[in-house]
């Protein structure tokens, strides 16, 4: 019998989404003794139709590691929670100044800049609190302090927060290929290799496992930005929920614009094949994380 | 002879400031690896001149609970770098709106909105990476992770960004008395009150010394503000290092505008008559924590 790999995939994200946005339900703030304005900003945010890859990632990073995928659950959701928080600090009028994301107003269109700002920070500091405060996990102390060392480290000037400086600082002065990877590694790169490292870290891995895994999560997610940069130019808007061609309407510096199509797409294999390649000291626990790599190059929005 | 109380405390806030702000430079990220925009940023508003109560007062309940004064400094420097955090957000256009603050040009104003911005997203990020970080503590991974709930839990929507929210959002509607006290409560007292606890549980102080440093934090925290408060009002222009009057300006409400001065004068000395008191089971060596109260009643600027 031969398994279709592609329908495979497609019911166990869906699955895997279905589970991660109960979970987040759980972990958000409680309406009571949350101002209301702020309540409905963060739900707005974190319930606009995110792929909750991040999450994902983690949970499947834990099961090929053979660990528990619902100890791993607050960690996954803590992840999309900070990511949620990037993303709405991004369309903020003073970075990307953004009125649309996944077809919907932005958060600060909707709520306002005050309002946006202070959801961004509530969910930054939220999953901390998720992180710290999951008393009944079975994994140590020791672990979960691992953890959420690995993830501040990934949102931080060193990943996610000096990406996005980086990014803005691009807009005056070109960037070249080198701080393009920069940008890209820090922005998407360390935040997806966070959320690999922490699954393999909650069960318990052993070093090379985990530092597999790190490749594997640094090159999927450089994959992931690279196949954005070709989606916002071939993409089809329909899909994509946003306009395409907007990077070059802003003569923003992508890999498309910078090295050509056919090199962007050349790199995306080549960090698609390491990513895959990356994994073979796992067993068949993988799988899905294999198919997500290459999911994430044949991605239509 | 007579101990002369002020110059004693004169001297040890000197003291204190002195360290915490040596310790600061060790636990802000390094220049190396930082875009450089980002780290003039972070040092241009974590050494503004910032008085450090909330390490100070970390310190000291660390060491009115028979703790170790060098083992709480790093978690002394993350109430810092998170304070910073809220001070520069707080600043911004859509915010506060305000140009100075300690006499000196908001960081928004020296650097942009944008990198302002990611600033504070660095700070608070730099906190829980601190937190999460000193492997070399003696204290066990399970208080450091009581710690980290702590701060993030004052940190967030029960606590400092709740209270901004509520603050913000009061600029349209007047807030009655409830509301003004429980913007306090959060955006002030919360953090202030995590600091003196987070210094009692590392020191392995017992349930009813830690909640008594919740009551003491919580009331100089409420103190602080209406200090705050009465000083915008009365205070000297020149040690303040700002205008006073702004919130009479401004229309905002606070506890002189709302209920009179000599309310707000009375409200304050119950607030640190309840502070001192909450310290009775405390010996000698909380004679620190018990000057800073009368010291908060009592400062110019």
């Amino acid at each position: 019998m031969i398994i279709n790999k592609d329908s495979f995939l497609d019911a166990y994200l869906q699955d895997r989404r279905k589970i991660v946005e109960e979970a987040l339900h759980w972990y958000l703030p409680t309406e009571n003794n949350t101002p209301v304005e702020i309540y409905k900003a963060i739900h707005y945010s974190v319930f606009a139709g995110g792929k909750r890859i991040r999450p994902i990632l983690c949970l499947a990073a834990t099961e090929a590691s053979g660990g528990d995928m619902a100890q791993a659950m607050p960690v996954a959701c803590a992840l999309e929670l900070i990511h949620t928080y990037s993303l709405i600090h991004d369309d903020l009028p003073s970075m990307d100044n953004d009125d649309f994301r996944r077809g919907k107003p932005t958060c600060h269109k909707v709520f306002g800049e005050n309002i946006a700002i202070l959801a961004g920070d509530a969910l930054l500091t939220e999953a901390f609190i998720v992180l710290s405060r999951a008393e009944k996990l079975k994994f140590s102390a020791e672990k979960r302090l691992a953890v959420i060392q690995e993830i501040s480290q990934a949102a931080g000037i060193a990943g996610m927060v000096g990406g996005q400086t980086l990014d803005v600082l691009s807009e005056k002065s070109r960037p070249d290929q080198e701080v393009l990877y920069e940008i890209h590694r820090r922005k998407t790169g360390a935040l997806i290799k966070a959320a690999v490292r922490s699954g393999a870290i909650m069960s318990n891995a052993r070093e090379n496992k985990i530092q597999a895994l790190a490749d594997y999560g640094l090159n999927i997610g450089m994959a992931f930005q690279i196949a954005d940069d070709i989606l916002n130019v071939e993409g089809n808007r329909e899909l994509m929920g946003k306009e395409t061609g907007s990077d070059t309407a802003l003569g923003k510096v992508t890999y498309p614009s910078l090295m050509g199509m056919d090199y962007a797409k050349a790199e995306l294999q080549k960090h698609i094949d390491a990513a895959i390649a990356s994994l073979t000291i796992f067993d068949k626990r993988a799988l899905p994380l294999r198919l997500i790599a290459r999911y994430i190059m044949e991605r239509k929005s």
